[in-house]
């Protein structure tokens, strides 16, 4: 099976087959990046461009580690350094990086829906490596083929996701995809940090940690943005933790082989505690591993790779 | 033919017959960048060093991508992660990069001259990706490519260059090379923006936009540095684009055929309306591919290639 | 022979046997980067991951060039760049690192021992490329193979280290390794930039440029961190200068072939007088190439190369 689409932008717009056919072909590349070689000619001689217009250095060290062991050359440009953009419009950057003949173009935007905008003025493949509180869709989908691999399925399970939800573009593309791999997704956070009509992406909401963790299969813990505390979302770092960190006690009430996930980076004593953290319940660097393998899946068939 | 010198500092002190070379040169690589595999082997195994000391996204993105195309290593240096420079003058800089045994060395820097400097100190060919308000011949040789490649020739042809002529590198390497290749130059700005003496380079000088494009086979918008307004060189940006923005209106004045260029980035509605830029006359993405030409040209005949 | 241990940490705990073995192995890859086709296949496939988080250009220039030349995918993260490490413990860090699986992590890092609690989370090979005020092991193995290529051995040879030594990861690193392969190391600096009780690392202490240079083989010059002026450190540049600038004069002073070495940048007229800096005696620039071989030299025995 091949991708039918040009782009990867959201978790939104894909169908469970597609979401499948991604894990699928991420999987069979989880091996090469345990061996001694860790490099597959596939997309030898095609650029690829990173253009992260937002900090990052996980996302983007994992998209440029996944570029390279497919063969491909890969460009990094970052907002720290791009007088390209400045004075420009996302418009115009598009249109020169298309003229330059890229294969794939990789963006992180500050603003919602840059991704979309750049995929319909260019050609090439774009994936969106996060765009502001909207989307994040290579984090959903390495967040899944966690838990499929770990527990072989998605369906029936129950994913609790908790904290900073409003804000978290983690949060609503692993809604999507959860509840379309027929997950029950339950989401829990202060009354500051859930979004209006949230109801509607079809999760049930709680106030407290522990309602929300009760019986999970999974719990998905999101990074606090502690940039956030200066505008009143939430009093203190120890006032939320109080309430939402995930510890060894509270742990407890969730089934007891439960996954704990987070995105990362960790607030340890925050969102987690770090013998939580680190300890067997704990898929979180399995999450990482498998982000590289789904980010040289999602290369390989939006340049027309699969059968 | 291969190329007899060293270094690529200015177009200056190049002949017609080196910039036919160089042009020829960049055409067989056109095709390239339209591959599925856009990679040659030629500098397979040699080492480019990106010396980047002013802020650049397209220049240094338009040289890392010839360089990987043409399958050489490439190691960027930027001026904001340079603590190499700091402290240490350009002469150390350069014997150390020296040392390190690079093939070729790509420099932008903010002082003219600098790049001079650096091709003296250094046994390595030197190629200048700008000098302060000097030259920026490589921007220069994708004008002229791209003229040529549209018009057939550069001979005859009427060239107005407008906006910032006395800060404005691509201008000076612009003026030298089309004079060299027989076209007629003219030149427009606020009086401010017109350097002294600029009429000794062989160019027609006017003062209103109206009268250097009229009956123009091509016109080159030059980009206006919004930081030069807090130095009273111009009013206002609103008062400038009153006077030089090249719209739908005047663009009439030019022959029917004419070609509109710009370096990049626009400031829209500045220097140019957004019809004009993105209309039927603007080559302004052109010239960004063959900047990619261009430069695996240049990379390839610094190193010794050609027949 | 190959290497026995899985880091390079610091010369302090390294053999004189482990350092022939990495000097021999880096001589052997001299050549190669004197070759048209600087590139080795050996490390094909591997990732190294250049994590610098102290500014560095110099450095990491030469780690990319090593890893290139040797056919690895090479990966920088710089702390400009760094989300990744802000409100994240470096073993959190170091964990999500070792979750890409790479082969070889590099790191300098402002804190002495950084690179240590890196060695142990992770399974991989984590090179020293400079921490805090401790050890930067590579630069030391490069001076001693410039030493010993230029000399033949370093067993009996006068070696004069001057500057600030108390701050001077270089000074430490360079102590360590001339005693274990049997030269006799003296230091002079300032009373202020001498460490307390500097005399149990077993050289012999000066405070006068000229006792410590009388009859020296080899002079090494350490570079003056002008920040550390603020410190009341050290009076002036001119006052640090009048006394312990290395010039014309007082190199008499040393044996007829002297060798003079710094790991630069240089402050020229500061450390060394610039005829001194580009006369006859200095090996400065060899030691710059010879840190390219020594990185290829480590990066090839850390991952499990050699006889």
């Amino acid at each position: 099976m091949k991708l039918s689409r040009k782009d990867i932008l959201g978790i939104k717009e894909l169908g469970a087959d597609e979401i499948n056919l991604i894990l699928d072909t991420a999987e069979t590349f989880i091996e090469v990046s345990t061996r001694e070689i860790k490099k597959l000619p596939t997309l030898r001689g095609r650029t690829i461009i990173n253009l992260f217009l937002e900090a990052s250095t996980r996302t983007r060290t994992s998209f440029e580690i996944a570029g390279k062991r497919l063969s491909a050359d890969t460009i990094n440009i970052s907002s720290s350094t791009s007088s390209m953009v400045k004075g420009e419009t996302l418009i115009d950057t598009a249109r020169n990086l298309e003229a330059m003949n890229p294969d794939v173009i990789v963006i992180r935007h500050r603003s919602a829906g840059a991704p979309h905008l750049l995929a319909r003025m260019v050609k090439q493949p774009v994936i969106n490596a996060g765009d502001g509180a909207h989307e994040h869709p290579t984090q959903a989908l390495l967040d899944m083929m966690t838990i499929r691999s770990k527990k072989g399925k998605m369906e029936g399970l129950k994913v609790a996701i908790v904290g900073d939800i409003a804000y978290s573009r983690v949060a609503r593309s692993n809604i999507y995809g959860l509840r379309k791999m027929g997950a029950h997704v339950v989401i829990a956070g202060p009354a500051t940090m859930l979004p209006r009509d949230i109801e509607r992406m079809g999760v049930a909401v709680y106030c407290r940690l522990e309602e929300a963790i009760k019986g999970a299969d999974i719990i998905m813990m999101l990074r606090i943005q502690t940039e956030r505390q200066q505008q009143n979302i939430f009093p203190s770092l120890r006032e939320y933790a109080n309430y939402f960190c995930l510890n060894g006690e509270n742990i407890k009430l969730a089934k007891e082989d439960v996954l704990v996930m987070h995105p990362g980076p960790i607030n340890r004593g925050v969102e987690i505690s770090p013998d939580v953290a680190d300890g067997p319940y704990s898929v979180i660097l399995d999450q990482v591993t498998n982000g590289v393998a789904v980010r040289m899946a999602l290369l390989y068939l939006v340049t027309g790779g699969g059968q």
